[in-house]
């Protein structure tokens, strides 16, 4: 059985912590430790607001593995990238000890050749979450015929928590007992669920295939007419990212979309970025994209409100439904209870 | 000096030998001959429609070596994607007798232990267009700020001569003395351009950072206020190539975009491919999504129309026209002077 523990040195918080945040919150197999030692002898639920967890933060691997973990999850990305020495030392002693270890770092761990031998000798895998698969290409067609109800996340700007509407979408879908899976396609994604491409990792040319690959996947793991929220990517229109963004949305060919945004956020998140596009022309402007492949509306708004008091969500909420004519609201804050219901009526309509 | 001989074993042929062509068409280095070993004894004119050129068609890399090249083209990819054992042992006798390689192949020469060695004993370089340069990132928004007028090319689906457009509207610019440069974004053009990077092939969260790189390089080479011709890449409403296609029009942030189609093309250029959407619909969605990083108005329709007589040619020109209000050519067939005068009235105006 998977026990897993998380590396999160100097920096366990929701803020700087996005992938030990993410399994902690949505992970199905256990978290037995976080190591921090900045923090040790706390626990998860003193950083991580709104997670009543007592898994305990430790101050290193060695108080760790007293609590019996199989798998080193890096939680964390390092400052300018480099692999701290220390993180290097906790890596080097979970191998020792015999635990496979988890990376979504860009540097891949699997490439090292001082931690690639070590786990050669000691038998445990390291798993690097952004490593393309092999044998990608182009789609092959198959996203059209394939018998799932496919639903797109996306987004009026990146960094919004689209992963999380995912998730929280997929878990209302199944508390209903309906068939459903989210798609994983960044390495926090998959990280929480265990599969997955980190797309934006792919080669530019087989951006759609990987996606279209993903939706198939889904259906074999969640079942016949399944449910399956994938996971957005970047902005049509943030410049950065609208490659990976429109290659996604093309090659998941979706049924339907559902626009997320934050609430006040008005420029898009990059230095001196441009002010968002008003929610309307980006609903147009998704649909006219997706119709490429398959008419895809967007059926509902879901909002990031999480700054706001409660008053304040409730009136953001309101004006972005005034606003695009499409039911809204904040899945995380109130239950992804309507945003399904829109997903279903649209399905049936 | 550089002298090159192209490898075109078994398929020299307009259709068949598309870096050949281009290179013999375009490049500015001479070609001293081109190998087919299926059309020894010919010369290049009995092949290529419409190129008046006496550079001889040989047997084998041997009788090449007599005409003193320095480069070894691969001018042609192999059928399967798999090297040939014929093209190996012609690329083998090339590096022995001191030549460079160059090669646009998906499949990297200089990945290949034989070849790599052979070539560093021989002190010669293998030159491999499609692998990306190292150190690509996102954009920085340079791209916004260089002193050039940028003009993307833009379809109506892939595989219809972008890379063409935009050589001989850069020749027509430079015959009337302005500043240009053609900004090679595929592999042929790299070939014939002697720069750029195959963007399909970068990691897709850098393709518009590699398209940046590449403005900032065309400015460099074309001097201030340049104009600089974007190799298009696929199409936005083409399902395999949308992403490089989107991540390539906000990296390279153009000030105009000419849309780019094939006279009496139906279809999408895929298996059971859907119909082309209308030229008004594209115009105005690759003016949409061109706009969330500048307003880059289409100016111009550029038409492929080398299948049809001249007056089918002349009324599918008109008919263009009258569809989108825009002027429009075909500057392979009649040259590019009205497309040029389009860009340069927009600019002006």
């Amino acid at each position: 059985m998977t026990a897993i523990a998380i590396l999160a040195e100097g920096g366990f918080s929701e803020h700087d912590a996005k992938t030990a945040t993410g399994v902690l919150r949505y992970g199905s197999d256990p978290v037995v430790a976080v190591i921090d030692s900045t923090r040790a002898g706390s626990r998860v639920r003193d950083h991580i607001p709104g997670l009543d967890s007592d898994v305990p933060v430790v101050a290193g691997v060695d108080q760790a593995l007293a609590l019996r973990p199989t798998v080193l999850l890096i939680g964390i990305a390092p400052a300018g990238g480099k692999l701290p020495d220390a993180w290097r030392a906790a890596i080097m002693r979970s191998i020792e000890a015999g635990l496979d270890v988890e990376s979504g770092l860009h540097d891949f761990l699997g490439d090292d050749p001082e931690l690639a031998a070590a786990a050669a000798n000691h038998g445990v895998e390291i798993r690097d979450l952004r490593r393309p698969p092999a044998g990608l290409d182009v789609p092959t067609g198959r996203n059209l015929t394939v018998d799932a109800h496919v639903i797109a996340t996306v987004g009026s700007d990146c960094a919004l928590g689209k992963m999380t509407v995912c998730l929280e979408l997929d878990l209302e879908a199944r508390r209903r007992e309906l068939a459903s899976a989210f798609v994983p396609t960044g390495q926090t994604g998959i990280a929480i669920a265990g599969w997955g491409i980190a797309v934006d990792e792919v080669v530019s040319d087989f951006v759609a295939g990987a996606s279209e690959r993903l939706v198939l996947e889904g259906r074999e793991r969640a079942g016949a007419g399944a449910i399956l929220w994938i996971e957005g990517q970047g902005s049509i229109s943030h410049p950065a990212y609208s490659g990976v963004t429109l290659g996604l949305l093309h090659g998941s060919a979706p049924h339907a979309q559902i626009l997320v945004h934050e609430a006040g956020r008005t420029h898009l998140d990059m230095p001196d970025g441009p002010p968002i596009a008003p929610l309307p022309q980006l609903i147009d402007d998704y649909q006219r994209m997706a119709g490429y492949v398959r008419p895809a509306p967007v059926v509902a708004v879901s909002l990031k409100t999480n700054p706001l008091g409660d008053d304040e969500a409730r009136a953001a909420i309101a004006a972005a439904t005034e606003q695009t004519g499409l039911p809204a609201d904040d899945p995380v804050r109130y239950g992804a209870g309507r945003l399904l219901d829109a997903v279903l009526a649209a399905r049936s309509g």
